[in-house]
């Protein structure tokens, strides 16, 4: 069964998808798709690095239905969605938090040690945006922006010394993923930007 | 071995992702890579989910010899080739019709349940074409076309089918293909296209 | 542990993906995340080809800290780096012939036939530098560029050959590593191209 926490993970990463989608234009099919691979995606990479085969993904339904569900959402209510703006990197932010957070605690009950356990979480939680991106042409959000690998790490760490000093996975997971999601968003709101390479070479020269 | 419609499945989709290639300008190898890619990456999709591993397009070498042979033909021959209209939109219609009906009744036969062979088999119709459209820097046909995703999900759900009712696979399987090349020819055909956003806001502002 | 082929290999690699993302402008977040990818994808999908899981790459942390520490330098020494003309190009190739030889002989040591082994070995050599290259939206160099699968290729089937002789893995690794590094840069030096498609219909037609 999906925990409350990855139903709202999946509608999250599902809204940016589609958003994105809606933006670039595609019809329903496209924006559908999109919203799937966004949701899924992460989680279908995550459960490939563990070996769980076929994906949780593939085999429960209620993926599907929920992923499916916010994308039609989406497309029906678009101009209401996303007037609010920001909309799509709210959602991912939001997607990447509990993502980030469910991959660590899902590694970590497959008997993963913590330094995997980090990695593969902070890889569910890029995932999902990364192929959204791949997908329609842009310069992924995980390469380009301010804090986002880096929040995605924060909670993966906070759920592995959470387990390492067992304390509850549930409330621990909860507090992970906040603190990811409020990294995220405080970056993108206060603008921090990581240094830049110097100029003088950093010319596309080929 | 390789069945007929495997055979024939690969044919096509080495056949698109050569033209797309030829039509990009690459060489003579990148001609090959990128029709190699586009034949072989949907079945390595389905094994990796299916925990099938190493996947078979790389174990057994007719993969390689009938994917290389196809793209090297289309090289020699492209204006011949090329001259047919359409002929990269054909040849994919035809790879995603046999590969996702293969890939279910492949996904069938090692125990997966039937909503997970649908899925696996829908990935696979479309993860060549995909990463053949991803590699040129396309936005993919799954996201930009007509009833796409839709034809391939069509014909897993009658492999599908057919299996739950005891049906002989072969006929079965070739039936389903049919219908769903058929079904992609007539939505590029007849110009099927799903609902597009609501004007208004679908504008790329970032 | 890592062998010191396999060490120079991810410092090539993670050299060439994180100077390409300086020269795309990139943060320094954006420019270790980008090293990282290039310097560990090849593994990574080699590992799940092969049904090792979770990947080594994301076990031992040698690998995370050699690609991140050889990441930060090129951020920092930058305008160094980059005044030595085609710098990507140079420890791109030396990656290329490392990890496709590496990747081999690991899937050699699994038991693999050399088929098999041959194309894994390619696939991880070309995987890292394909990911560097998508994420950054250019047509990957395996697709635009004289000899670069087939110098791959070349270097494993001399660790194969090697390996059905009984010669020692090592030096055979060592020799075969330099044929693909030299093949290269040879290709690059001399401008080797490969036939284009005869001109006429080569054009984008939509």
């Amino acid at each position: 069964m999906l925990t409350v926490l990855e139903i709202v993970g999946l509608m999250a990463f599902a809204a940016s998808g589609s958003l994105a989608a809606v933006r670039a234009e595609l019809d329903v099919f496209g924006v559908v798709v999109l919203g799937l691979t966004t949701a899924l995606g992460g989680g279908i990479i995550r459960d490939v690095l563990l070996g769980v085969q076929p994906p949780a993904a593939l085999v429960s339904w209620p993926y599907l239905v929920v992923g499916a569900a916010t994308a039609l959402v989406v497309f029906a209510f678009h101009p209401l969605v996303s007037r609010l703006r920001k909309a799509v990197l709210v959602a991912d932010a939001t997607g990447l938090g509990l993502f980030a957070t469910a991959g660590t605690a899902t590694a970590l009950d497959l008997g993963t040690p913590g330094y995997t356990a980090c990695l593969i979480g902070m890889t569910t939680g890029i995932g999902g945006g990364a192929l959204r991106d791949l997908l329609l042409r842009q310069i992924p959000l995980v390469l380009r922006r301010e804090i986002y690998a880096l929040a995605a790490l924060l909670g993966a760490v906070i759920v592995v010394a959470g387990h390492a000093l067992h304390w509850p996975t549930g409330p621990v997971t909860a507090v992970a993923a906040a603190v990811t999601v409020l990294a995220r968003l405080l970056a993108i709101w206060r603008g921090w930007n990581a240094p830049l390479p110097r100029a003088g070479s950093n010319r596309l020269e080929r």
